[in-house]
């Protein structure tokens, strides 16, 4: 007789479900064949406990075992880290903290653990973990951040798919580049002449916003999903070498759509992570970011506020003249906002998030759309208390003349001369954003450092995997 | 008073549908507001039609107006590919070829078409929409083409979300190299040592698969669906220097449950293409591949069959001698199977999908688990009739010996260490496999170059975009 097993993520759902369906299944369910790792394993000679994680959710399923257990001495002699299967016997246990254990009756090991294994019983810090990215998805942190990441991920499809949008996989090689000649790593091969390969030098995209817009000229409504790389040697926590961007753009639209599909977005992705991620965003809560709960569900709740550049730079005049300390206290129109000047805006003057919106031109891309006073362009970021910028996007400048001379100006139109045939070609007005994926996981998780919301993060640092 | 548009999808559904809340929105449709862009338009002075596209569907919407519209010469002398909004009332039009029809009363150009607008209403080669990727999503073949992208894509992360299998995002600049040092990109800067950046010599990635191998060693059954890169000059209709993959990792499993996990995956994402892509399936079976829409229902509802690939040299064999011409008829244990072989096996002596297992293992990597004749390896490749190869799996090497040994006389085990170390550190049998995305949307429509599968090629073409 084959044995299916069960996991740990379909027992917590049967035990606490109220389904009949469901409670009549737990009820056949007398032995069950389990797989996974020990986290700890204390035994006092008659009796033994092992906290088992399977891999299939957050939590632990608690594994009692006595000596009458075959090879019981080397049940109870297995290391934190040990894979194991098991047959075992399933008991309720309303009164306790677990709804239920798992009486182990005959057990397997199907993979042992060397003594020098860095995962021990005891916490280990971040910066410890960041060095065994082999290793560190089996630390609570890290099992907790990688489930939230999955869900988000898979909200923003659900968003963006619910609403009618197609995903386009934009390519990450490319000889064009979003934001003028940036920081942008070189691909070349190992031929005699490394560029010959594409017939040109080519490198790894900023960002798929360009090519995505000739898809939105034909799909109305489309976004990328996908990495994008900068060059840049900034030792930062919020910046890494790779990291994946969500990029929207949709046609027949204006700014004012822009926002709105931003603020759906947002709010469809912290409502499921709130939802779907109890156990990780309790123990975030509780570990990492006391705020974090309070936090998500105010986001879920505002009425996301609109606030124009010009108005942001008369508050933040007002806040120095009544004596707030900024570390750049020169408050003058044309500048760009720190982020002590961003949080100052969403957390004390807005108390919440807030799109500020109509940007000197000179502080953004060629490509937004130009205000009829002639000195900002249709942009907004979205700020949020406690990280600032959380989204930038804009309306995209439709009219030939004034994109050409803005392209020229800024001295990418050669190699781009498609991008700006896309506005002689049936154009129409449009609109679309970006999202720091790595970076909206640190906003719904707390964790700090972008290092820790990455599989195998890839930053400045020396690169191990 | 600010209306909303109405789409395409939204119209068919609602004409289409027979759910009665459906039909009564239908009944309060009378003046709808549109946008989309002209496919075709023939006026004959006092009547014209245009054929409208707003990309929210693969179908068209007839629009009718006549000489009383205001600005009627305008509307009638726009050209194809030009982008207007309209106000118009819907009329439901049962007996005719379209199920309703839009009668303009009121129109504006968004965007008009300069006369050397390369997409006219003949008929293109796909050749020449090559070369104008940033155009062709508007011809019917890619406008299908990219709406089963879509689709694949979200067929693919239903199917292993339901399945419990976690999404991970692999890095694609690594040190690492899945398949030892093949054909890969290098990734370098502008600094003085151009290899600086991340304190050694890195390329992009061939494949997820030793980086997702980690996760699924914490989290049981998890998948990649990322960019993948080679740099082959493999000039074919198959081959691409960019492409995505699916490589799902499955922890507590022998190759025999990662069959089963192929073939439930392959059979989910056919039949939801069969389903939410009928008017696209239905075209490329018009126009591409006679053979499309019978092929696939095919594979949806077989068995895949199981052959050892030392059966299926013996039947190439048996075939050689009973005077099948092989353009390579020498058939011979050990040898690598040929397209030809793969296709002859599949269509002639199976009749429909096979896995292909336990081949030598000098023809396989050097993960791949070792069976015990000490001659095999326990992989697998799905055959398919029509195209050969679309699947290859394997169970991974899981004792640390005989992989250490595998990976000292491939050479490739300085700098993963860290691989090895996870069969020292609570591992277990597990397997995986690699779907290439794009090939499978080949698979799906009949388009035979996947050059016309992706939003901007990546082969070893030069670069345009």
């Amino acid at each position: 007789m084959e044995v299916k097993g069960v996991t740990a993520v379909d027992l917590y759902s049967l035990v606490s479900s109220n389904e009949p369906e469901y409670k009549n299944l737990l009820k056949e369910l007398d032995v069950v064949f389990m797989q996974g790792w020990i986290r700890t394993n204390r035994d006092n000679g008659s009796i033994g406990f092992i906290a088992l994680n399977d891999g299939t959710c957050f939590k632990n399923v608690q594994l009692v075992y006595d000596n009458t257990v075959e090879n019981h001495d080397v049940l109870s002699h297995l290391n934190t880290g040990a894979a194991i299967s098991f047959f075992g016997k399933l008991v309720l246990t309303p009164e306790a903290k677990q709804p239920f254990e798992i009486r182990v009756m005959e057990f397997n090991v199907e993979g042992n653990v060397d003594s020098d294994y860095p995962l021990q019983k005891k916490a280990h810090s971040l910066e410890f973990l960041r060095d065994i990215a082999h290793l560190r998805p089996r630390a609570n942190t890290f099992n907790a951040v990688f489930r939230v990441r999955n869900t988000l991920a898979m909200a923003i499809h659900e968003y963006f798919q619910n609403e009618g949008f197609m995903y386009v996989h934009t390519p990450l090689i490319t000889s064009n580049d979003a934001e003028g000649a940036g920081s942008t790593f070189n691909v070349t091969t190992n031929d005699k002449d490394p560029n010959s390969f594409f017939g040109k030098p080519v490198s790894l995209t900023v960002s798929g916003q360009l090519h995505v817009e000739a898809f939105a000229l034909a799909f109305r409504d489309v976004y990328t999903f996908g990495p994008t790389f900068r060059a840049e040697h900034s030792n930062t926590k919020r910046h890494a070498s790779e990291f994946w961007m969500i990029e929207p753009e949709l046609a027949f639209a204006d700014l004012e759509d822009d926002m709105e599909c931003i603020e759906g977005c947002l709010k469809h992705c912290i409502h499921k992570v709130l939802h779907e991620c109890v156990d990780e965003i309790e123990f975030f809560n509780q570990r990492i970011d006391p705020t974090l709960k309070e936090r998500l569900h105010a986001v879920v709740h505002s009425e996301f506020k609109r606030m124009t550049y010009t108005e942001a730079i008369e508050e933040l005049k007002k806040a120095v003249a009544s004596g707030v300390k900024f570390e750049n206290p020169n408050i003058v129109w044309g500048m760009d906002l720190q982020s002590e000047h961003e949080r100052y805006i969403t957390e004390k003057v807005v108390k919440g998030p807030v799109f500020v919106t109509d940007y000197p031109k000179e502080l953004k891309a060629f490509y937004m759309r130009a205000n009829d006073d002639g000195k900002t362009v249709a942009a907004c970021d979205l700020l949020v208390p406690t990280v600032g910028e959380l989204v930038g996007g804009s309306q995209r400048e439709e009219r030939y003349d004034l994109l050409k001379e803005r392209m020229e100006q800024s001295g990418c139109l050669k190699g781009l001369e498609w991008y700006l045939d896309l506005r002689r070609f049936g154009g129409c007005k449009h609109a679309g954003f970006g999202i720091g994926f790595d970076r909206l996981i640190m906003y719904c998780t707390g964790i700090e450092n972008i290092r820790d919301c990455q599989p195998f993060p890839r930053t400045s640092d020396p690169i191990k995997y």
